[in-house]
């Protein structure tokens, strides 16, 4: 990995790495913040999703993690949201392409050559983070939006890899929303049976989740009509799913939202991670 | 004022109004945060002065400072840094022009019509936002950079209006550096005797300050040689000034740095403006 840039944070270091991904066929940037305790142990990995239209550098400017990681001795990863550069498909929708790989792996043209996001977070960067980071192996995973959508999904596929899930905002039923069938079908093509390995509330219809989740979703969300905040917490209680789904009055899409209530999100995954 | 954009933070709201300035006779664009204390009585302002190449939104959005403020019932006020837009005078330098008004009132053109960023913080704005918002008129100033520059040098020539005076990594000493020379020659010109007026190090010297003073200052600012503040730094201690100057290892002059240590300084501010 090839260090873009490196800013003391809060005690700790907040690196912009560039590398070659093979999954995905380019260059990918990454941010990854380092806790003051990883200079004397290795450490867990908390995971941060973005959503549509960010980069890897939005939460890591915006939400204020960092302060809250170095308080609890959590090292943190931005990924980017999808391939980009010359020679990867894009459209001009904010909502499709790069900016907005929903976290599958493309099997449709023109995506399919660049957009494997899915293989990207769950097997490529936790074996390259690990082998180049002061990382002890235990990772917990959340994220805003479709990057909600993607924490969602990837741990109740990887409960093995990822120990602890919490989400802001989460697209939860995109095989029922608009943020999902466009992008499914584009990706995956028209057979919606694919489509359910990346809908968060049929995986867990499916395959369950032992442990608990944290979800939050702001009461003024613009965006609630696409982001179904319902069908998951119909599914949670009805599952009698150990989790907290918290609607939080008068707060909207922003990363105001995210950023008000990022110390509770990593506090619960400090405590989840460290007793893994 | 109008309201551009309102956001729930942390219990309060972040506002983003725009209002026609008299002072610098264009429309201002400027982020105010009211804690959740601002509901139910009027509260202390501490204002944030930003740095070269800022609008209202950098300090806004990467500062975290909006938590600390929730906490100690503080509101909080992001101006722009110049005036912008049709008719404003500009140049191709970053340091110079529209995103570089260095808290001055021009006499000199093509700047002298717009640049009047001292009268649009000291008289204008107070008076607006005191009019319009559950302000108690009780207020504390800081700043990053070139607006650190502005804070110390607009609280030392102030006292009345501000209680409190802090910054992060300021330019202290700018009639003795290029980040100064060049602005105040081009804005005020020639005549050095009036640049003394906005140098924080010849005014401390000058007027002195009954109150006490907080700095902070990364180690590893790649900027160190413009904002001299081993000139403040020595004045402090001659002048046996109360006050703390903190040399922060490792720290450059990013927003993380801001970011790491803005607890500190709106604590240190709430403690001061509720004693007023």
């Amino acid at each position: 990995m090839e260090v873009v840039s490196k800013n003391q944070c809060f005690g700790g270091t907040q690196f912009v790495y560039r590398h070659r991904a093979s999954s995905c066929g380019v260059d990918m940037t990454l941010g990854v913040y380092l806790p003051p305790q990883a200079a004397e142990r290795k450490v867990p990995l908390l995971w941060y999703l973005s959503g549509l239209t960010c980069t890897h550098e939005n939460a890591m400017v915006k939400a204020g993690l960092q302060a809250h990681a170095a308080k609890h001795g959590l090292a943190l990863v931005f990924p980017d949201t999808s391939p980009r550069g010359e020679g990867v498909a894009d459209d001009d929708a904010y909502d499709l392409g790069q900016g907005a790989g929903f976290y599958v792996n493309a099997t449709q043209k023109p995506w399919a050559p660049h957009y494997r996001m899915y293989d990207y977070i769950v097997e490529e960067l936790p074996a390259l983070l690990e082998a180049e980071l002061p990382l002890n192996g235990v990772n917990g995973i959340t994220g805003h939006s479709m990057g909600g959508h993607g924490a969602l999904t990837i741990a109740f596929r990887n409960p093995q890899k990822f120990r602890s899930v919490s989400a802001f905002a989460p697209i939860v039923n995109p095989t029922r929303s608009d943020w999902g069938r466009k992008q499914l079908s584009a990706y995956l093509g028209n057979d919606e049976a694919l489509w359910a390995r990346h809908d968060a509330c049929l995986l867990l219809a499916e395959l369950g989740w032992e442990r608990d989740i944290l979800i939050d979703q702001g009461s003024s969300d613009q965006f609630l009509d696409l982001l179904k905040p319902e069908a998951m917490a119909r599914l949670m209680a009805e599952k009698r799913q150990p989790g907290v789904f918290r609607m939080q009055p008068g707060y909207d899409h922003s990363y105001f939202f995210v950023a008000s209530f990022g110390e509770d999100h990593v506090a619960w995954h400090a405590e989840r991670l460290k007793a893994a």
